[in-house]
């Protein structure tokens, strides 16, 4: 695991907006994502998608070819149009369900209002995708409590980390 | 969103067990919610079904259709007769995770049995559906837990609140 | 409720590594959950099974049919081979989703890496069904995290504790 858990890799970042994509509002919450995911050492690239559950499901899969993690912004609540768990539930191999606990027990030092957000972690392909809130803050509060788990879950997924610990050795290591 | 989550809006209670259907126990956890609820300024009805799939699920489908938040009590353990979560997995559009994860949570400095608790949350026709243990304390413990949630989920799932927050001017509300 | 919630109860431990398997590795963390199991009263047996979905489900079925308590440890974090919440899927009646949240809010104490665990408790042919992490640390600390609630819930899957209390003199019971 290195100190920068995007070294090497590439990250997409989803904006997932009707407004936004329709040019009616301007979009805060990727470009923060994206320069976050930066700073971690992902090569990021950022496209923007309405709340449509086959767009976003389009959009998510062409992401999954050529990057490593793939980051939603925005559709996680409870508003008619926020569907993108819906979307990815189509998607994803299997869920990581500590994702969304912990972006949600570390988003409630903010706001009870974190309990609603539907945040969540999986995996399809082999890549990590998250779903985050789509306010800013939201957005960037629920990355940055996941960025210690990053770097050992991408190189997992990828292959480099494989295996179970069984040895006092190995015990040092991965706890799952 | 207003000071009390239920002005202007109507509330039902289901009290699901088979006891308190056949009369052989008193129901407690349902009236001690509708005193909470109607404190909070919604407009309560009431009714009670044993812990039967079918019937629960025919129960809840009827309440949706005229109450703005459905609320059951009881079934929710691992007794061979609970149900009620299974009876909600086939009529629920999705979960809302924080709501169990916020109950068990807030149930635990009370008694660590709260984990076992099948409590839940999730939407419906555009309404909020409450799964709450059947026990007194358990289901006024679920829902207070939860009350700091009700105004905005509410508001947001009748598209009062809709769409994301995108601007900073925005941003001072929902998280999600 | 007694003391040690394995008093009269049999458990079964199901090592989950394609290494262990093959002899490749040596097997810690199986020995250590039967010990701590057998401390708790469980008369207990062992087996070993690769990271394959349908050999994990065929133990696990075989195993039900003569525990009250089935204990998987392996394959519950994100390589490639680890499929163990995958083989439950298909088998569980229900998930307890307290069981796999207290797992890793317990975990997180020792490690942020608990956040990945997969680790999940549920019901199948009415026995308690529990997937723990493969290393031995994760492991042990994830079943002692669960162990306040052994006694009670494999008493009402039973059905020696069942319904729900619905009385003042029946508060004083179980809260789900």
């Amino acid at each position: 695991m290195t100190e920068r858990p995007g070294e090497g890799r590439r990250a997409a970042v989803l904006t997932v907006s009707d407004r936004v994509s329709a040019g009616t509002a301007s979009d805060e919450s990727g470009p923060r994502l994206a320069d976050l995911l930066t700073a971690l050492g992902f090569e990021v690239t950022r496209a923007t998608v309405p709340d449509d559950v086959d767009q976003i499901r389009d959009q998510l899969e062409a992401a999954l070819g050529s990057h490593d993690l793939v980051v939603a912004t925005g559709g996680t609540g409870l508003a008619p149009r926020d569907v993108t768990p819906q979307a990815l539930a189509g998607l994803l191999e299997y869920e990581i369900p500590g994702f969304g606990e912990l972006m949600r027990a570390e988003g409630r030092r903010s706001t009870a209002m974190a309990s609603l957000s539907r945040s969540l972690g999986g995996v399809a392909r082999r890549r990590l995708v998250l779903a985050l809130p789509g306010s800013p803050s939201g957005a960037i509060e629920s990355l940055e409590a996941v960025i210690p788990l990053l770097g050992h879950a991408l190189s997992t997924l990828a292959g480099e980390a494989g295996g179970h610990p069984r040895t006092a050795t190995e015990e040092a290591g991965p706890w799952t």
